[in-house]
């Protein structure tokens, strides 16, 4: 047991922080000027193009992507910690590396399930960032959190895929330059549960795809990473070959995406907490009140450090279950990731929500990232399953288990 | 003792629960979307205006300022279940009603401490409806939670007072119908600390007042209320008699707001609890996941259940400090309307946000009122206060009492 | 609505108040130091009788038991504030002035389902302090917590009723003076669900009655109330006439006493944390750590507002609940009270519980009644039905009422 | 970076989980029985002799005191999975492998700061487990948990050291077999803070020196590690060679036990928290309310989740300090022992209070280990440093640390 980085990743950790203090941060307010001006704008503002360029010049690019000779050569493990990195500032730095849900847990999916020609006409330019990409899974009218609710029909009829339903939380999809969404929906009705669901891709500007809107998250629209699209689905038709995976098994395949993107999350919230501790020490550390600095008022400081230890709690969750992803695989893998997604966000949140509070009205306006990242780490507890989900699925496997010890 | 309200009370609860399910909550969808077609409009939509005119029709106009033939004529016990009833719709009913922050709180004041003339100049349009004001109390720069930190300028020159510095969170500064603010400052930086700070109306087309922008609230811009305006004053004069109250008691002056608006602030709460409340038994009464109805599910009958008990408490706890205040004035009643400030805002934000975990990714979007409602709830755990501030003057209080038993 | 107590409740409180501290809370360590001398003792120290005769004397005696004229004369609600003082030292005051469990519910029970037999045999003796009895409903062999598990058999046989199974928990059944328990079991096994249980009256000293042993609470074994029995029924045989209500009736005779029962448990529970804020506000009174008196640092400054809170709303429910069952009867305040049982022993476990922290190692340890309050309320989680099972129906009744205004 | 532990270390755990369940598992009840029958009996029961033969006899003896050829030959970070094996039992298991408190600390303690007099005098019988020691630090008297505030009084006298003063919480003192403690006081009340203490090895039949009573833990007389004893010092005179280390420098001396110490809780406590959720896992699965197993109810699997999580999340925080104790020393790692201290002991509670109250009332009882479990987690926020205190210092540390990314 050793908790130590490799030298590969302290490296990587060290030019990746320069990166993010010398680029990222600085571009936080010229990427927030930009939209607020452009209120009609969806997608990144112009300066992610120059953080593009950097993030690949320094070789920064594409670091997900684990036993794909396509992505950066990185373990689970060598990721996370730089994932983390990226979670300072979620608006920008994951994309600026291209490393940005939901395209990294498509290119997942594609690289594990994808066919020759996919690859080709849908991994390689997202590796290259030529265009982005969608994921349709959640539907309006069904708990979705059960996934078999799923009931957007996707029929065969000739060489074609018919798709009728409607989908939301398709994030990205309002993007101009997000090109497809791999949409899941039912093609065997009366197969047995768990084998009636499937995936296939859908070019957003197929006849009969409409982008309704897009959904917020507590008041914020997302349209730095295009938002958050409900689309209509009437009479979509794809070619058979954009079925992704085999027919009957889209639960599976949707797995291979899921596994990796959770834990994904999870990396970048550790970033968020860290980032929010550090805007509560500042803060901390600038004010006085009732003649003491808040630096040293005890529910302050209870605070700061309850906060380093669930952040540091938080990453250890993160990195056990990237280890055991990277030995055993996403799948056996899945209850570590669903620890890691019970806990890091609801515990993240805290650390945001209490330095919320400690910088007074501040903290809930927009001159701090605070309630951005407040946003994120609440719909985390939501997206990709709620936490509810991922309590239930790893509560039934522990009991099943056996204990270490058998007690009367 | 005795917890039945009053029949006339009764009687106003029919007919305010009527207007609002009649006439509020179909005007929610009106104003929203006349918002959101209206980017740059501050202030009200138009339908504000029906439903004005439809409350003075109804008589449910004024109903708060309680001890003030001007007023609605209820005490705050009697006013408490009404402003309860705003608060399903807290966006829309306090204003309806005239009944909306912070001109209830400047009508209190004024009603207290303003002149003859005072009251003709300001109070009696605000009363009448006829336009809007603001209060300008905390600062960007200082920990403004503790009010002595408070440092804007008023200079007395001539006869006149001489403005200089910045506020922020004067919310309903930015609508155009905002006419007035009422500033805390600095006149008497020699005296006493607590004898220091007065209070000045300052028009918000004084030569020198600058709205700089507008702060937002978790994502929010409240441009409905008016936004909660940055104000730069740069040798801002107003003439010697916008002094209200006692040169030097700008903190008693406050207070005689606060207490009120912090315990108006509680009764709406309560209302959006039981809004959010009405929302989650909806969901869980029409959504199926595993199998199982959610309204039979284990862990969504506890958040029901807990959502019931903590609305019911934090409900009597507002109702026994309006008892108070109404007997013994706000001053004394400071410690119950502190109890309520620190239970209230917590609880029912926990209510609002374990509704939005049952709604899935729905209960994070504009579909439903639910992140609103939680961005308010959570703004009033620091706005008039934060918690920290309550609990501390509460415990002060509190450990100087003697115990109703000795105990050795 | 009006929160001020009666004239006759004020004037009771006060004797009460003064009862309590002349009488009750020195007689605590005599109390303690005769148990711990006595290590075999069950049952109240002789301290106890002193207490007696002064609280008859006094006038203080069976408070409880509204609407019957062999009780106290008071309602539920002015009883709740007197209950209250009682909880203050929860091992000596109720039994003082016999008011308490489970006396005090089976005396409930039988004021309103016994004969005119069964009260001249148990009601009057259990008036006038006689003797003790206990309540046996719940079994270790089964969920008792869904009552319709209780399995002990009681079968009609000629004239008699015979009992076999084995109940535990039956506070108070180890003390010599306890002679009868009422013992809940299945008469009717083929009846209905809800119509299978009855309640039957046995005598401690009846044939084939072994009292086990005494289970313990945190550690505690409780010998001062007569302990917590496990009872093996072997062909225990008892009269027809010790029927208590109709056969079959079980369950609602139950409720006659469990819906009280519980709601005087809240009631003391809120003594109980006055008591320990009491103390709380003593030591931070009284002690220094780096370099301040606790009661400055605000996390005890923290913790003494959440107490004061906590325990004011805590009472209102109780009181609420309390005038609902004067007003309506127990079953219709079920709700009412099954809001209190949910919130209170909760709420006033972290009470004392802060109230532990705060005296550090003192208040884990028998120097301080915290550790013993701890306890009780904990126990108070579980006992009289657990949170979970008060929550199911509660929600239960929520899911199905229409809420006061229709949301979309 | 790796979670494996080695091949050593794995044997280690399969060797003493065979340990624990075929000896110590079945000692409980044992162990039980003899104290409940023998009430005067301080001190292990008889069964421990067979316990500690077999635990010499499968060389699983002396496992802690990592880099001292005495010990066990393992680190800090090898030791831990063992310790927190014991954790299961923790009455039993670690006295068993002579890995208990206080004995283990004491010698850590000797093994740094002790002469070669002192080591044959006291830690040789010790490692050989010939006697046991105590470690007397808290006062009743003052707050405690501000170490400078320790008064007892140790005054050079000639060729000896009196002490005057009164100790409490010197667990283990009431054992007849406990020999000697290591007492804390004041040499030197003249010279600057943080050198006016020092600690001598006091025997415990010293004359002057009482032992007066044992405190309890929530109920809990813990007798068989002999208490927690209360010791009056009138004018107790040793010679000087019992001081242990440099005079003046008793906070450093107490250092180098307290951070082992502390690790060990916890590391102790994670088996506790197995141990609670091994006994929620067989309730579960064994018994049914409603109409479900208990193993089926939302509720119930959200503890089992839950438990789960913050078991593994405390195991991991716990691993990384014993990780950078054995890199970079005690003291290096104060910040991580702390962070496991404030996460450990409450995050394990909850497991254990959850898991009694899945149990019912049984979950009270001392029909399971449970209770017991819960009074060992309470115990240790407070002991070995309250919790507030951890915080304070960890919050300190972090508040002066730059954060790795600089935010405005």
């Amino acid at each position: 047991m050793d908790f130590k980085h490799s030298d590969k990743v302290i490296d990587l950790q060290e030019r990746l922080t320069a990166f993010m203090q010398d680029h990222v941060i600085p571009a936080e307010q010229v990427a927030e000027e930009y939209l607020r001006e452009h209120p009609d704008h969806w997608g990144q503002p112009p300066v992610m193009r120059n953080l593009r360029d950097e993030a690949r010049r320094q070789d920064l690019w594409n670091l997900f992507l684990p036993q794909d000779p396509r992505g950066g050569g990185l373990t689970n493990l060598e990721y996370a910690p730089l994932a983390e990195l990226t979670g300072w500032s979620p608006q920008l730095a994951p994309e600026a590396l291209n490393c940005s849900a939901p395209d990294t847990g498509n290119m997942e999916m594609l690289s594990r399930y994808g066919t020759d020609e996919q690859h080709r006409r849908w991994l390689a330019p997202l590796l290259a960032g030529e265009f982005r990409s969608a994921f349709s899974m959640t539907e309006p009218a069904v708990a979705s959190s059960d996934a078999n609710n799923v009931e957007l029909e996707i029929r065969a009829d000739g060489d074609a895929w018919v798709l009728n339903g409607r989908k939301w939380w398709s994030s990205g999809a309002m993007r101009p330059d997000c090109r497809v969404t791999f949409v899941m929906g039912v093609t065997d009705p009366e197969a047995p549960v768990g084998r009636r669901h499937s995936i296939v891709a859908v070019p957003l500007d197929a006849p009969g795809l409409t982008r309704v809107r897009s959904t917020h998250v507590l008041g914020y629209d997302d349209r730095h990473e295009g938002g958050h699209a409900v689309i209509d689905f009437q009479d979509v038709r794809v070619p058979q070959d954009h079925l992704l995976g085999p027919r009957g098994g889209g639960f599976a395949v949707a797995q291979g995406r899921l596994g990796p993107g959770r834990i994904h999350h999870c990396m970048r919230l550790i970033g968020m907490g860290e980032r929010a501790l550090a805007h509560l020490v500042n803060r901390a550390n600038s004010r006085v009140a009732f003649g003491q600095p808040l630096a040293d008022q005890g529910v302050v400081q209870a605070h700061v450090a309850d906060a380093r230890v669930a952040i540091d709690a938080a990453r250890l969750l993160v990195l056990k279950a990237a280890w055991r992803m990277d030995r055993e695989g996403a799948k056996a893998a899945r209850h570590d990731i669903a620890k890691a997604k019970i806990l890091v966000p609801g515990a993240i949140k805290k650390v945001i929500d209490d330095a919320i509070q400690v910088h007074g009205g501040a903290g809930l306006s927009q001159d701090v990232p605070l309630p951005m990242l407040y946003a994120q780490a609440r719909f985390l507890q939501i997206a990709d399953g709620p936490d509810e989900v991922h309590r239930r699925s790893l509560a039934r496997h522990e009991l099943a288990s056996s204990p270490t010890i058998k007690v009367a």
